[in-house]
């Protein structure tokens, strides 16, 4: 590299860094980006001052700096040089890096935190069996060895071991019926939805969302283009009203609708197929948490009623298991698995493969059974709490569906109250029950109320905060 | 429920499945779905098999498979019932399932499989450290508690611990100078270009792609509307033309063109920043395996090199580590970090975090580097071995870029070779060596060649494999 003519560093002299830490800086940089390279020699202290109008002790300060981190190095009678030999990016075997870069500034981190009472949704991580779940992830590991830390973009659609296990347990306890390879698992039930979305929606198509609905849904068709047309539902979700609509798809959560919490009668389910049917529309079942029903056990699937292969069935590890293992699942008609396993690649290739391995066993040695049977005991028993409590409390509410879920919706007796004026006076004092309406498309279309979510705290905790809470509600109610 | 006057199974007579399995699905369907409730009278043999038209006893024997399995009960004088208190989808504590399901078909799967020799870009993951890794996920499983276990959906982008740990590493080794909330964990890298095309590229825009060039890139861009202009690359990567196209992005690996493997001098850094800026583009900086080279340094990346922010800058555990982990990153300019955290929230809400915090421990506790050095040594032993081999070997390859990565692209002496055809050849016999035709968009327009992964592969099966290749490229050369 030739000697050159100068530096040109450009200072900013109003900066609050001080010139020669701003002249080192600038030396620096042009001995890593190879502008300056290794043996040339740079202008005398002399020089660089009159080029750059600064004093000279700058530069000398500057130059002695880069002197003691090893980037120069004086020579006698011919001045300073880049050092030779100068490895600065790569910390060798032999050699410890020579310059020390400032530690990452911590920053404003809080700690990672779990739900506050009442968030809807959250299961109660502490029940799950993290250590026979390591054992699991561990015996995974010792018997598929390297195989299972390789790319496997075979498997964009999920490990075939894990795709079994969903398609058993789907057949004995949703009655969904399907070949292992429709099953397409997903980061989430969010990404199937998003997925979908892309593989099935055009900008400008009118999609069906029940409202009140799932937020993350209507996202990922607005993602799409899609223009949302909200579906009203009443005290048994969905509501028929045969008026000829069109969709290019329906979202629906049946089992339980989210968030008022109504099982949607078979009578409606055959209902929904036929208007489906007529619309040529696909139907997203979304049934997020029908493991957990205390009293009765849940009707059978939306997919199980489908003769014609239109119901897309989603389901998700999150409640169950623990949500930051991001694993969800979708069955889909055969004619999508293609297109669908081609989209995952461009999006993310696939899923880390390792937990889908642990999974595997975790369902298919009746670990995850048992898992839910002890979740629902507790949660019957947290629900009990939850319900004996706002009586007693005399919440201004209503809960027409007692009977399972995460979450109780309590309508307000006041049709005219302002839930979301309550939720965020009950926010500022450290509560997250988030308002009905905060799920609606058309406001003040349903009955104002507040969803809470119940299973991830114990009865004591949730005695606590319901009692306390109700001053809160009562007053503003 | 009332009686069902019929039950309205329709039976296939061209089915193979017979009519009395027809039958006997059709009415544990309709058990299972509710429209037949408990207790309910079915009719009776001789009624049913008027109403379809089928033999008495197929009747009969469908309805003695549902009395053995429990759907059905027979009561004196009054004929056959569904069963009373039957719970056919949820295993209980105290009850066994009632209907013994098939187990899922194994069906056609293969166990994992690592890559064959010379697939491109695939560790050596035997190298990696798993059980140091299982440690520090155990530790920060200890420490960090529930919390790692909930969604946590504020850090979309991330763990906080390991964006600052990614931060410290990129200063000290790439010269990327960022705050750590620029930087997005993406479930892989392909993950962040996916996410980048769909936020910063419309249907119709031109993005400037290296040709030959990497697929997983042409693909997001594609799948977002745009169009893709072909960036010829010589032995120095790519060329500065200086004509001025109109680009909204360009997508490079200057660090080391893949797959030619050519290193991008400072000069043409410094050019094709110097064009994106003039042209307002993007440039998405793809550093996939820079941390594996064996003699000298690796130069800055270009976003060192770049003041304005217009570089964004992508990396990849899946080649240090393991791919299957699927962990990669993006340092965004700071204006594009809220989009992003807003979209990923939409495509699959965050990435898993057990995983993650398991990653920031590994970087931190200096584990990453000693593994980076680990590899470094071995790959370049191993490289060494594939030239001695293919020197050796006598193969009509021309080996331009000896000095690092996880590739060798060898080109063909006779330019009219066909590279896709020999490429065909060595799959059938086992071996998966790529074309470099197959990277390209413009066939033709640069020399045949085949890609040559050598990482994850031991000296003694490359000195084996190259030998018995060689028999073939020659032959067909």
């Amino acid at each position: 590299m030739q000697l050159p003519s100068s530096l040109m560093i450009a200072l900013d002299r109003r900066s609050k860094l001080p010139l020669q830490d701003q002249l080192a800086d600038g030396i620096r940089a042009r001995i890593r980006d190879g502008r300056l390279g290794a043996g040339d020699r740079l202008p005398s202290t002399r020089e660089l001052a009159g080029e750059l109008e600064i004093s000279r002790n700058t530069v000398i300060a500057a130059y002695e700096r880069l002197l003691g981190e090893g980037y120069l190095e004086s020579r006698l009678r011919s001045g300073i040089h880049v050092s030779p030999g100068l490895d600065p990016f790569l910390p060798r075997d032999a050699q410890k890096p020579t310059v020390p870069d400032p530690p990452p500034r911590p920053g404003p981190v809080e700690p990672l935190v779990g739900p506050r009472p009442f968030r809807p949704c959250q299961p109660d991580v502490r029940l799950f069996p993290l250590a026979l779940w390591n054992r699991m992830r561990n015996r995974a590991l010792k018997q598929q060895g390297a195989g299972l830390l390789h790319y496997q973009s075979r498997h964009a659609l999920g490990l075939p071991a894990l795709r079994m296990a969903l398609a058993g347990y789907l057949r004995t306890s949703r009655g969904v019926r399907c070949d292992w390879q429709q099953i397409a698992v997903t980061g989430g039930s969010q990404q199937a939805l998003f997925l979908l979305a892309q593989l099935l929606l055009r900008s400008g198509d009118r999609v069906g969302v029940e409202d009140p609905g799932y937020p993350g849904a209507r996202a990922a068709c607005e993602r799409a283009g899609a223009k949302l047309v909200p579906l009203p539902v009443d005290g048994q979700g969905w509501i028929p009203d045969g008026k000829p609509r069109s969709l290019k798809w329906i979202y629906t959560t049946p089992s339980r609708q989210f968030p008022t919490g109504a099982c949607l009668p078979v009578a409606r389910r055959m209902a929904m197929l036929e208007q489906a049917r007529r619309l040529g529309a696909w139907v997203l079942e979304d049934d997020y948490d029908s493991e957990f029903r205390y009293a009765r056990p849940p009707l059978p699937s939306l997919h199980s009623l489908d003769p014609e292969g239109r119901v897309i069935y989603l389901g998700s590890m999150s409640k169950i298991l623990f949500p930051s293992l991001r694993i969800g699942y979708a069955v889909l008609p055969p004619e999508l698995v293609g297109p669908f396993e081609a989209l995952r690649w461009v999006v993310d290739d696939h899923g880390p493969l390792v937990d889908q391995a642990t999974l595997a066993r975790f369902l298919s040695s009746g670990a995850f059974l048992t898992h839910i049977r002890r979740c629902r005991k507790t949660y019957a028993a947290r629900l009990e709490a939850f319900l004996e409590a706002t009586r007693k409390a005399g919440l201004p509410l209503e809960f027409p569906h007692t009977d399972g879920g995460m979450n109780q919706t309590g309508l307000f007796l006041d049709r005219q109250t302002d839930d979301a004026a309550i939720s965020r006076r009950l926010e500022r004092e450290g509560w997250d029950v988030p308002p009905l309406s905060r799920y609606g498309l058309r406001p003040g279309s349903f009955r104002p109320g507040l969803v809470f979510g119940f299973t991830a705290f114990d009865p004591r905790c949730i005695r606590q905060a319901v009692s306390q809470m109700a001053r809160l509600i009562v007053a503003a109610g």
